[in-house]
């Protein structure tokens, strides 16, 4: 999604890679914890010049902002797309989208509340869009009778994000992912 | 636990009655969201003179740690009598206790992290207390199968935490717990 408010404007593709080398910069920052992620720092990694970031992206603020819609996207457009035998399966296959998403965008996440109580919209927002985009997948694997039907979506996803927020590598968290999503599982029922 | 770090001193009746009446008008005025949990109001609630609060407790926080290491005795002790048909089922009613323990404390522990790094030892030691109680439950019901061992006791406790910290009434945070715990489980294995 374009950061305009405007109506989006054709951009050459020259500044369409720029954009993109700054994103693909500001995400590997943020995946690396010796990082800073300053605008300097972003200059660097992206191989663009401190005007062009600029011109792209007025601040640090903007940049995370853009990164955290962005990814956003990628959870909900994955919603549409996921091959899988069933459902259920797909359901699944969504929910640990949203994990990797959580787990890696807390920082993000933490930085864009702490930077300004303005971003609970942005937040919010993106929680209610990832909401709408997994509710069919929810409905269709309750409705097969593949997921429990006593927890509401909003649940499931506030049960990941918990589990997301632990602290631990991916090796320790991945078991503890497991095992809540074979509770999902209405095999039992 | 005798809040002294000297060798319990016989206390007079009356004496482990005032101290009894003021942890409970604690544990009462943390359940409030109303209440400021100040020395005052404990004292007003507790029906005792601030004179002999402050005998009991020099103040606030060593109020809120003796509550919790009172609690989390609570809980220990709790891991050797539970009555329960099975190992399995005797491990997942403490973790509920566990959760029940964590759901209600989680204000004391973060006033307790907030107020000073010192206490971080306390809430350490708590923990290694919890586990230390909890490990011989979960050896015993994995070894009888019926609790899945690919998570250790420490994973368990920690998607037991996360999920009492997420922002919710009881009635909300129920179905997440049951779902996580059914997923705890080997029957599907």
């Amino acid at each position: 999604m374009p950061p305009d408010p405007l109506p989006p404007i054709p951009r050459r593709a020259d500044a369409e890679r720029n954009r993109a080398k700054i994103l693909e910069a500001v995400r590997t920052a943020f995946a690396d914890p010796q990082s800073e992620v300053s605008m300097a720092e972003i200059s660097q990694r992206a191989g663009v010049g401190m005007a062009t970031l600029y011109r792209n992206f007025p601040g640090r603020r903007e940049l995370l902002e853009t990164l955290y819609v962005d990814e956003v996207d990628v959870v909900c457009a994955a919603a549409g797309a996921l091959p899988a035998a069933t459902s259920g399966a797909r359901f699944v296959a969504w929910i640990h989208d949203c994990f990797s998403f959580y787990n890696s965008k807390r920082h993000v996440g933490d930085e864009l509340l702490k930077d300004s109580k303005d971003n609970r919209p942005l937040l919010g927002g993106s929680r209610a869009r990832v909401m709408d985009a997994g509710r069919p997948l929810l409905v269709a694997a309750q409705q097969s009778g593949e997921i429990r039907d006593d927890v509401t979506l909003e649940q499931i996803l506030d049960m990941v994000i918990a589990i997301a927020q632990i602290h631990g590598e991916p090796g320790y968290l991945e078991p503890i992912l497991r095992t809540a999503l074979d509770g999902l599982s209405d095999m039992k029922a």
